[in-house]
C-alpha cells in the first residue's frame, strides 16, 4: 500500500536552534470493518495487512476461528476518498455460507467491548465461555519454556521491528515458537490492531489455533491483549511493560502464561507459571 | 473509590533467581457511559474521576460544553458487581432540558470514532465542523509559549505522576498555563481517557474552552488526542513521543500548535508554530 509512513514537514528545536526539514511519521488513518455489509467497527489503524486485521479482529469477537468460516474480505468500492478514489479505508467481511452472523447491536459492536459487560466479572466470564479453544492448562502441558528463550525475545523483536526505527511512533507485537524463533512481525499505531494482524494472518494461514506459541507486544499488556491471546489459543503473553489488574485476572481465569516486565534476564510472571521451566531452586519470601 | 490500583502476586525471575511476593498494579476496569439512559460508548479504564472521564469524553463527542448543558451524572444502581453490589462501571449521563440528545447509531458509538467517517478526510471534515470554540490562529494569537517553557513540562509530568512511579502502568495527561504552571493532571491506563478526565473536570469547573492551555501527554499524540484538545478549545498539544500522519494533518487543519519528541531542550513542532516564540535566528536547511 505504500501508506505506512507518511511524510510531513517538521520545525526541529535543538538547544536554541531552529531548523525546518521534512520527517517521516507513521501513518495512522480509519478502518472502518463490515461484516455482511453492516458496519461492526472502526478502529485507527497503520494502513497495510488491512484483510488480515480484519480476521483477526473477529477472531477476538469469536465469531472466526478457521478460514473455512471465512468466504471473502473485500475493499468497498464505494468508500471514496479526495477525487472519488477509493480510501481502502473500509473492508468488508462476507461469511461462510452457514457461519452464524452475530447480532449486530450496539453492545455488541462498540470497539473492544465485545467481552466487556458491566463489570469485570462479566468480561471474564464472557472470555472464558467464548473461546473456541480453551488453554491447556495441565500440569504437565506441552509448553515449556526455559525463562532464557523468554529474555532473548526483546531483542528480537526489536531488531525486527522496521518502522519505529524511522518513526519511533509504532507499537509491535511479534509471534514465537516456544523456542524463540520469530514467526511473524506486526507493527501499527495500535497495538491492538498489530495483535489483529498476526491473529488473522495465522487464521488466513490455516495455523488456529496457535497453541505452542508465544505472543510478545512492545509496551504495556492490557486487558483487551489477553482477550486476543486467549481467543486466538496462543498459551504465553510476555510484554516489555506493566500489566493492569484485569489482565492478570483475565489470565488466572483462562489459564494463559503472562509475563510483565520482560528485561534482559528479569521478569514478572504474573499467571501460569507451570509453562516456565523453573529451576528447583525456586524459593518464596 | 481506591481501586486505582491493586494487588496481584507475581514470580520475580531475576537472573534465574525466583521469588514470589505481593505486586501493586494499576487498575483496569471496563466503564460504560450512557446518555439518557441509552448505553453510548464502553472504555477500559482506570476507575476514579468517572464523572469526569463521562463529561470529558461528551466534549469530545460535541455533545456537551458547557456545564450548564448539564444536568448530572450517576452510577447507575442496577449495575451489579459480585454479590450484588453496585460494580461503579457504568455512569448515566442526563443533558440539561432543551440540549439536544445526539442520534445514538452505531456509526455515532462506536468509540473513538465519531469524527472518523470513511476516510481521514472525512474525519478532519467532521471536527473542524463540530469544534464549539474554533482555534485563535491569527498570527498576533494571545498564547505564546517560550520553548524553554515546554522544554520543563516532561519533568513536571513525571514528577506529578503518583501511581505510575508504583505500577510502572499508566499513562498521563497534564494542563499547564502557557507559563509551564500545572494545573491539573491525570493518570489512567488509557491516555484518551486522562484527557478525557481532564477535560471533564475543566467542564465540571466552568473552565472551558481551556483557550490559553497547554495540554501535555506522556508517550505518542494520535489522531484521537489531537481531536479531544480541538474540542475541549486548547490550543497547544505536546507529547513525549511521535505523532502519528494523521495528527499533524487535524493540527494543521485546525491551527493547533503539535509539538512531539519534547526531550530535554529538544522537540519537534508539526503544526502552528506561531505560538512558539522563536528566535529569529531560524534558519531554514
Amino acid at each position: 500500500m505504500g501508506r505506512v509512513t507518511e511524510r510531513r514537514r517538521v520545525i526541529r528545536i535543538r538547544d536554541g536552534a531552529v531548523s525546518t526539514r521534512p520527517d517521516t511519521l507513521v501513518a495512522e488513518e480509519p478502518l472502518e470493518i463490515r461484516l455482511g455489509g453492516k458496519p461492526l467497527a472502526i478502529t485507527m489503524r497503520t494502513p497495510g495487512d488491512d484483510f488480515a486485521l480484519a480476521a483477526g479482529f473477529l477472531v477476538s469477537e469469536g465469531v472466526l476461528a478457521s478460514a473455512a468460516e471465512l468466504a471473502n474480505i473485500v475493499y468497498c468500492a464505494g468508500a471514496t476518498g479526495e477525487g472519488g478514489s477509493n480510501s481502502y479505508n473500509v473492508v468488508d467481511v462476507r461469511l461462510a455460507d452457514g457461519v452464524p452472523v452475530p447480532d449486530i447491536t450496539l453492545e455488541r459492536n462498540v470497539y473492544m467491548t465485545s467481552s466487556c459487560g458491566l463489570c469485570g466479572k462479566a468480561s471474564l466470564d464472557a472470555v472464558r465461555t467464548t473461546a473456541r479453544w480453551p488453554l491447556d492448562t495441565s500440569p504437565d502441558t506441552p509448553v515449556r519454556i526455559e525463562p532464557a528463550t523468554l529474555s532473548a525475545l526483546p531483542d528480537r523483536l526489536r531488531a525486527a521491528q522496521r518502522v519505529f526505527e524511522r518513526t519511533g511512533g509504532l507499537h509491535a507485537a511479534a509471534l514465537f515458537t516456544a523456542d524463540g524463533e520469530l514467526l511473524d512481525i506486526r507493527e501499527d499505531v495500535g497495538r491492538h490492531n498489530a495483535v489483529d494482524k498476526i491473529v488473522g494472518r495465522a487464521l488466513q494461514q490455516g495455523q488456529l489455533p496457535l497453541s505452542s506459541c508465544v505472543l510478545m507486544v512492545s509496551g504495556r499488556a492490557s486487558f483487551e491483549l489477553v482477550q486476543k491471546a486467549v481467543m486466538a489459543g496462543i498459551p504465553v503473553l510476555a510484554a516489555v511493560s506493566a500489566p493492569s489488574s484485569l489482565a492478570v485476572d483475565l489470565a488466572v481465569e483462562t489459564g494463559l502464561t503472562l509475563v510483565g516486565f520482560l528485561r534482559g534476564t528479569s521478569m514478572n510472571v504474573y499467571a501460569g507459571e507451570h509453562r516456565l521451566a523453573l529451576s528447583a531452586a525456586a524459593s518464596t519470601d
